[in-house]
């Protein structure tokens, strides 16, 4: 998959409906047909590979994952969920294996701009999106249909809830917990749910030189004190979520002026939605004491662009387990922080996700690493947890 | 003068070198000869006007400040003392008055760009500083031949030591410290040294979904930590310095993405260099702590732009002192954080300044205001103060 798409420089650049990801979807259909799939394109531009079973009235079993990247991104990175699918459609093949349950390997489209594919599945695709102009420079739309989609009927896409038995994903980590803690599979309980905040702290700006430091509405230090509470709050209860001020400028933002405004991005990740706002809360209380202390306000603004946390299903995370067990590798369960297709596809299927570990937990880099033993060895294991299932 | 220099929208706009800055200074050439003054333009653009003495072997007494003003500035930053000076020769006039000591009226050219004028008289303009290009669009170069100098014999305008008795600057504080605690006249012991540095903290970018919190190399959280320690270093010990974190970026900026990388401007000023400089030394030491507890790298690197500290002369403080408490005024010892012109006139004579109160403290937006009462306090102050020295 690493051939295709390069930009000028030779980095990585398969980016959604680039003539690099349509390289990359045209050899892995071939791939694919090859393995005796059915294949077809939706009109989202999602590739859906079917492989008949025994029982033609039981639901599809499915799984699968994307292959377009982040500018300059790395080689992993949906790549090994999505090449390990098809390494288990040719895996039965080979041992003549036909399941009970019809299987379905999906490839996502447009997974890195904004979990496209997935979403228009699941049937939440909101039709203004379609006029959002990608990192392809294309509109979603216009990308859509240079991949062989037909954005004018996407909404016949849409899977009804109980359409499909199951969907699985195998993906790399991208953090550094099992490569840390030399553990093979992660059982990933979720996907964390995402607010973000748009913060303003108002001070009043001034000389730096006449104005003395008793008689200062110092935005950039009330700033300093949030960011410094932010940090206390999140790490100052048990638990895994995290708390992020990723941004931030300062007005006028000159050497010898008093800051007198300053706008900070604040981020707060967690499984559970109510312990994200109970976070929130604390640091809007720690806020208002640092406002009242220092002569500034501050103020939250919710980006409303924020993602609810989904859930993985019990029954397969106990199967993972099992597989992972049987099969002598250790494992821990995990959340996971990024977004994935699977949180989609949780609105209308059970899912589940295995983690194999990223190198350094480094991700959307060329530098992103992932051993092919642990490929192997998460591919082995979703290969046996897709076989539990088709038991049931 | 505040006629004289509007932007499109009727914003104050006598910047060096533009139309504004030209028409108000013709008219201030008038009055000056209407004065009965002998006025040159010198090669730098300095207005001086010429009042005889009765002894012409005395060195003159000079005085004076500048009539360009910031972008949309006020009215009485640099026009005070300016106008004040022009009354001083008319009073004398008036009253009959010769000094012993020739008198001389400056004003300054190009003041808020760089102090340009008094730079020249004092014989430490940079050639280099020509070329570069002012507020007003034009280089320096250009704008002084607008003015009426000529930069190619532009270090012909040098003053020895020696060359002059005094020089006496009456401005406004630009500083809340006079009207908020109702004093009339401020004796100023110097001109504050600056020093600034830009700051820079490196950790590591990394997903902020995906790296648990005990993981990360935050440069943001080291730096919101180092914005604190300047703020405790420069207010944990007496004195009157001021310290600064005016400008802030991350890198990469976003709500994302755990900051890798944080740019800061730190500005320390005092009256004491040594002083700078010992609080530099703390703020490093802070920093090192900072960076060693959170896995960062800080590393500060000096803009050697700094203005040394300026003392006044203690003897024509006394003669501030005296000639207020003559008049019957409230007076109080203070700093000055901002720069002036006699900041270079004290490389070359000695100087006194006088400053008088800035409403609300606000300087360099067209609120600035003092009241006429003050500036005629002023005013009265620096003929005492001029007439003292003359009797030396």
């Amino acid at each position: 998959m690493a051939k295709f798409g390069k930009d000028s420089k030779g980095k990585g650049y398969r980016v959604a409906y680039t003539k690099g990801d349509i390289e990359g979807r045209t050899w892995f259909i071939d791939q694919m047909k090859k393995a005796g799939l059915k294949v077809t394109i939706d009109f989202a531009g999602n590739i859906i590979g079917k492989r008949k079973g025994k029982d033609a009235s039981l639901k599809p079993i499915a799984f699968g994952s994307h292959i377009d990247m982040v500018p300059d991104g790395g080689n992993y990175d949906g790549c090994v969920g999505s090449v390990s699918g098809l390494e288990i459609m040719e895996i039965l093949n080979e041992n003549n294996i036909v399941t009970n349950h019809p299987l379905e390997l999906i490839i996502f489209s447009d997974e890195e701009g904004s979990l496209l594919g997935s979403m228009a599945l699941a049937g939440h695709l909101n039709q203004e999106r379609l006029k959002v102009v990608s990192q392809s420079g294309l509109t979603i739309s216009e990308g859509i249909k240079a991949i062989g989609g037909n954005p004018d009927s996407i909404s016949s896409v849409i899977r009804k809830k109980g359409d499909l038995s199951a969907f699985i994903e195998l993906h790399v980590e991208q953090g550094g917990i099992l490569d840390r803690e030399n553990i093979q599979i992660g059982v990933v309980e979720g996907i964390v749910g995402i607010e973000d905040w748009e913060v303003t702290v108002e001070g009043f700006a001034n000389h730096a030189g006449t104005t003395p430091m008793n008689l200062r509405h110092d935005a950039l230090l009330s700033a300093a004190k949030l960011i410094i509470a932010v940090n206390e709050v999140i790490t100052g209860r048990e638990g895994r979520q995290v708390g992020t001020v990723g941004k931030i400028s300062a007005q006028p933002g000159a050497y010898n002026v008093v800051p007198g405004k300053v706008i900070l991005g604040l981020e707060i990740r967690d499984l559970s939605h109510d312990n994200i706002w109970e976070l929130f809360r604390e640091i809007e209380k720690r806020a208002a004491a640092i406002a009242a202390s220092s002569g500034t306000t501050i103020t939250f603004n919710n980006q409303s662009l924020g993602a609810t946390p989904a859930l993985t299903n019990k029954s397969i995370q106990d199967k993972i387990v099992q597989s992972a067990k049987a099969l002598g590798f250790t494992y821990k369960y995990m959340q996971s922080g990024a977004g994935h297709d699977s949180q989609n596809m949780a609105l209308i299927t059970p899912i589940g996700m295995i983690f194999v570990p990223s190198l350094g937990g480094i991700s959307h880099s060329p530098k992103e690493f992932t051993k092919a033993i642990d490929m192997a060895n998460g591919a082995n294991v979703l290969l046996q947890t897709i076989l539990a299932l088709d038991k049931e």
